[in-house]
């Protein structure tokens, strides 16, 4: 008998209205790589029979599920802003500290900056020679998909660029290619290291 | 001699015009607490000295430094959209990872659910009875600061809620109230499990 790699399913996908169903179909595809899938909402949670609040006893099944997971495979398609949702950002940087393997994928194809100059008023400033915000931040200029500790992430501890996919508008949150691609790219890893 | 605990600074003030000045800042409060305060931009990067490309370079400065940790501060204010930046949410996850302990702070009081109100189109959905987008995703309402995943790991492993304080908004990012705050709890942790 062989143990299954386990693979952490994170992203804004717990957020949509058929997060169960994209969870299944996401499990279902984990199994035809050979992994077994975690998603977050097969975590039981019975808020009567703690006095913790719910939102705590989420987070603490998140992190127990993390913790026994062997890889992640991140949504990091932007999220009400030029960047990733902080939920899955926090996760995979937990992964990371952990030493697992990661590896992460985008429903948006372009650019950091160029999607920062999309959805945040943007101008260039010839005093510091950067990309700045209203608020007078910079903007990061590396040709990433999203902050440079997220992209570098990937590739330190997963080996793979982020995998980045143009979806259709409407389907930006369901979108499966890109989750796809990364499983491939976990079988091989694994296949590798074996 | 007493060997001084380390603090990783993080947030988005990398990204200020004035980033060195209130990096300094930082770190000399740190002292006037009797901690040593590590600023990503005390790492120095030369691109030419190596074939990696920059933000390679930073990344893997920033990533031993927090290694190097033993505790974190976080500026946590919100950063382009609903939620804070995420390379400091990234780094946020790694610290919880390496078990080491976490104090956050934002610069904006308001909870998640309030913000997101005010920065993306926000309607309550009856049939599923909570609050969502426009792309219909589920938008958190647990009071909380941020996503749950952020303000749960500060409470269990840090031992404090996010502190929130008000401030103006152009010192939204400067202002150093809640970091003081932060450095107070992070004196009372130490000194408590001497």
């Amino acid at each position: 008998m062989t143990v299954m790699d386990k693979i952490y399913l994170a992203g804004p996908d717990v957020f949509l209205p058929d997060a169960i169903a994209i969870g299944r179909r996401k499990k279902e595809l984990c199994a035809a790589y050979g992994f077994e899938g975690l998603f977050p909402f097969d975590n039981e949670i019975d808020p009567k029979a703690s006095a913790e609040p719910a939102d705590r006893l989420i987070f603490r099944a998140n992190e127990s599920m993390i913790r026994s997971a062997d890889i992640g495979i991140f949504n990091l398609t932007p999220f009400r802003g030029p960047s990733a949702d902080a939920g899955t950002v926090f996760e995979l940087g937990m992964m990371v500290g952990l030493g697992k393997r990661v590896f992460g994928y985008s429903n948006v194809a372009e650019d950091f900056l160029e999607r920062s100059k999309q959805s945040v008023g943007v101008s260039f400033d010839a005093a510091t020679n950067s990309w700045r915000d209203a608020n007078r931040m910079a903007i990061e200029n590396f040709g990433n998909a999203d902050n440079l500790m997220i992209d570098n992430a990937l590739f330190d501890h997963g080996g793979h660029a982020m995998v980045r996919h143009a979806a259709t508008p409407q389907n930006r949150f369901s979108d499966l290619t890109g989750f796809e691609m990364c499983l491939r790219l976990a079988a091989a890893a694994v296949s590798k290291s074996a």
